[in-house]
């Protein structure tokens, strides 16, 4: 049996202790490909197991691991995991280097493909054919977030279009995700309000041809969110922050737009349905909703995996082909640096990707 | 024209006035029909238009009238009524005095009906006769509260079942219509988790012959939900406190329950969706929602009429039917104390409804 690096997260005794690893390498079965990973994105659904809220800046840093104080409540809170060595990343793009039985996964042998294997900071991953993307001509770096980011933002406007909705608000709309979404909507003629944080961020998506883009560091910053609310009819729209109060100011702002439609005062609020996504949480804080836009609201959790099982394989299918035709235009990523699995371990790297900032996202090449 | 006594709430200037006034008495058309008012419940529903947050303890009374401070935010937030002079009182219960052409609002003249007029604190009131509900033999008194409470438990049901859920978890559960649900869970054969805040409640409910409560005040609240969850497969409540972490803790007892019997660890949380609806806000305090649930949840506002409206005539025809035939039983209402308009605007009695103890209605009897 033949072994390979890979890292592994664990927490125990109040510590979380990240490290590189050998570990056997599995025989693939069925309809599994064994890949050897050449490049792994480390996104923020990632660092949720990686770093999470650990105490990183007075971490005990060694070759290939470290080992960081986790705080309360976050201890208590992820009780599952309390021992268990789990292993980190979602998705990354490498060579089939062997195969299951089944005709399509061996059909990868040799192949370079984008891939979900859960386990992608390895050398070696054990990987799904189904989920497989062959890349053909693209690189592994181009093909590593193939998956996450372009599947996410595909599926919030598949999930608008399904609800009937013709606009949709994004929260943190400078994000690589936020990126493709921009795209996404251009093309599918869905009205985007895309909200950042910084003026640069608000030239960079003009620059994409975004026509809606409120900046929360200026001061109306609320008033422009009203006015493109009222420009585009977006009582729909997803967050990635989490804690805070960006979906109450969503909320609001959606609220007031539509009670100045309204003829006649209700107490209850507007009768405009008004639904907003949790899709990540950049903010560990908690959610906070203030009393303040009646009682026509819906705030629902929303992850690709229960998606993409609701949806349907005819879906997955197209959403799937749609990604690999634009995974050099629309879906294209980029990075702002690359790092063995040594040094994705590092003090250096780990405060630096830790932080989530919009367009430093790290790639991994074992 | 003649006039009527009716009692309108004002907010204005940092200010909520609230008194009686004589009004002039409208002529029903249609399938409108006039009522004279014999009694008329005070609910929680009504309170945020006739005393809200305003500081009732320091309002100026005097006869037929109180003028309070409205503190902020809740004068700012209710911005859409400043200046406007508002009648008050959801339902009531009285006699058809007169009628518009309709042949069924003129089949109601001479009756007792219990109705939905939004003008309930008043002398006289024009309703729609679609909504009246002919009493027959039944006192003004005891089909007071036929609408909000009894359609509200029957639409909680209703809402359960068309979402494919037979278990519910009510959240303020010693209520009137908390002991409605009781009955009408029993009867349609649907688990129901009640939380009570007191023993006396437990003890009250248990003579309803409810079998999962649970009491806040016991030092082992959250292992009681959990457990009442896990033997009811309840996912799926209502909060009508609205502010706090009630229904965060709703969501944490599901999750912990689900997540127990999940054999592998998810960085995601469970599978099990989670859906909790506030259609209440006992506490105007924010809603708190912590990030201790993964994703797989849904909080959602839920009000009567837009659910009536969605429902269809169908099933609110066989709701009001349900409620006729159980008026002085599953859909019994108690009070506290009769007042008349003027006496319902005095310190005593506007300092002692407002707190909405559970079991201490007021009944309006102009």
């Amino acid at each position: 049996m033949t072994t390979g690096k890979q890292i592994f997260s664990t927490l125990a005794d109040g510590k979380l202790t990240v490290e590189v690893a050998e570990a056997p390498v599995a025989e693939p079965t069925g309809n599994q490909v064994l890949v050897r990973m050449e490049a792994a994105p480390i996104n923020p659904s990632d660092l949720a197991i990686l770093t999470g809220p650990a105490d990183l800046a007075n971490a005990e840093y060694s070759a290939g691991k470290f080992v960081a104080d986790m705080p309360e409540p976050f201890y208590s809170g992820q009780k599952a995991r309390h021992g268990i060595r789990l292993p980190v990343g979602n998705e990354g793009a490498g060579e089939v280097v062997a195969a299951g039985d089944s005709e399509y996964a061996q059909s990868l042998v040799g192949q370079r493909v984008a891939c979900v294997p859960g386990t992608a900071y390895s050398e070696y991953c054990i990987a799904d054919a189904g989920l497989c993307l062959p890349l053909g001509d693209i690189s592994a770096e181009a093909g590593a977030s193939a998956f996450v980011n372009p599947m996410t933002a595909l599926g919030f406007v598949e999930t608008a279009k399904a609800e009937g909705q013709s606009a949709i608000i994004h929260t943190a709309a400078a994000s690589n995700l936020g990126q493709m979404l921009v795209k996404i909507c251009q093309q599918d003629d869905i009205a985007l309000v895309n909200i950042v944080r910084k003026q640069e961020h608000v030239e960079m998506l003009k620059g994409l041809g975004a026509t809606h883009i409120v900046n929360t560091s200026d001061d109306d910053f609320f008033a422009q969110l009203c006015a493109a609310i009222d420009e585009t009819g977006a009582y729909f729209g997803f967050d990635p922050i989490g804690g805070g109060q960006m979906t109450d100011t969503c909320f609001k702002a959606m609220e007031q737009v539509a009670s100045r439609k309204m003829t006649e005062f209700s107490r209850y609020g507007s009768d405009q349905a008004k639904k907003m996504f949790i899709y990540g949480r950049l903010d560990l804080g908690p959610t906070i909703l203030t009393p303040a836009y009646g009682f026509g609201w819906t705030l629902s959790g929303w992850l690709l995996t229960p998606f993409l099982q609701h949806a349907g394989m005819e879906t997955v299918i197209r959403m799937r082909q749609r990604v690999l035709e634009g995974l050099t235009s629309t879906f294209a990523s980029s990075y702002k640096a690359n790092v063995t699995l040594e040094e994705m371990l590092t003090k250096e790297a780990v405060l630096d990707y830790s932080v989530m900032r919009t367009g430093e996202k790290y790639l991994v090449t074992p």
